[in-house]
């Protein structure tokens, strides 16, 4: 049987990762966001806080991103796509090995075989207004404004899926249920996906 | 008070038009769709076979939709524009008489004001296969391919919409809600809709 799997892609500051856990909660299975990096950074050797960026996000600059790491096969690939095919491996893993709940990480992408046919794919968007006061609240102020953060992120969120996955990142053909948080709540969001699991 | 508005744009064959049918008759409202194209006809003076295809679609070809037509107050506008005008004043006034379903006709993005912030947006889609089974169903066999037929509308209706509203169709940010009926079925779509109204 296949294991049922939820992944929830979002927005900056949708609170797309909060719905993930309350979802969780709700359907008794692990949410996996902070876990998932845990395991990507033991197996990678990289830093949690630069794959918490690096596994969702366009780099700033190309220079370390493009730097060279040399895989278990000896083959050699770029910091990013190292960090991607070890992404993709334990996303694989933990769907094959149980009913859960997946936030970010193009696991909607990674998942699109037949072998994960059970899969519910989620996209959770906000308006702007809202974004931007959710994440002050969240994360604190910064010199730059919420709304220049949130433009920075989106863009290089946008072309890191772009460019893994080829396909464009808020398409609604991409996902089977896609929701404004701001209109909606974060709980009715929860309410409306454990409806459709 | 405002009134309560659904629009429902949606992908040629996912159901959006009998979706939006059974919710108006759960939600006791009145759907527009047929009954807009015939108030359009009586303004316009267009045949309704002529405007179910031109008031979503881009044109095959660009000669009769270029053509001009003098409006009402003299002035000279392609067959299109005129047809865009007249429609949009229809749907902001059937917005403003009543709480009502509106299916297509670029609903979504005419009442985007403020004056209408009581509009749910909803977008419907589904699998190609889907809906390749489901316009023969409806629509009956063709010489051409129901996934040619598909591939042909898709792309009309796309260039139609970005036409006018300057906005991607198909964008989970333009809509609360979007839904993937093939992954649902009609009226498990139409249940999460009412749920949210």
């Amino acid at each position: 049987m296949q294991n049922k799997i939820v992944t929830i892609s979002r927005q900056f500051g949708s609170g797309g990762r909060a719905i993930g856990k309350r979802l969780a909660e709700t359907l008794e299975v692990p949410c996996y966001d902070v876990e998932l990096i845990d395991k990507i950074a033991q197996e990678s050797g990289f830093a949690k806080e630069y794959l918490k960026e690096s596994g969702e996000y366009r780099p700033y600059s190309n220079w370390f991103f493009n730097a060279f790491t040399t895989g278990q096969n000896g083959s050699h690939m770029t910091n990013q796509d190292y960090i991607w095919n070890i992404q993709k491996k334990n996303i694989l893993e933990l769907a094959e090995r149980e009913p859960c709940v997946i936030v970010g990480r193009c696991a909607d992408y990674i998942l699109r075989d037949a072998a994960f046919a059970d899969c519910l794919k989620v996209f959770i968007h906000a308006s702007l207004a809202y974004r931007a006061q959710r994440i002050v609240q969240v994360y604190g102020e910064q010199e730059v404004t919420p709304e220049k953060r949130l433009k920075d992120k989106d863009k290089r969120r946008s072309a890191y899926y772009q460019y893994y996955t080829d396909m464009k990142f808020g398409d609604c053909r991409n996902y089977h249920l896609a929701l404004d948080s701001s209109a909606f709540g974060l709980d009715k969001c929860v309410e409306l996906i454990a409806a459709v699991y």
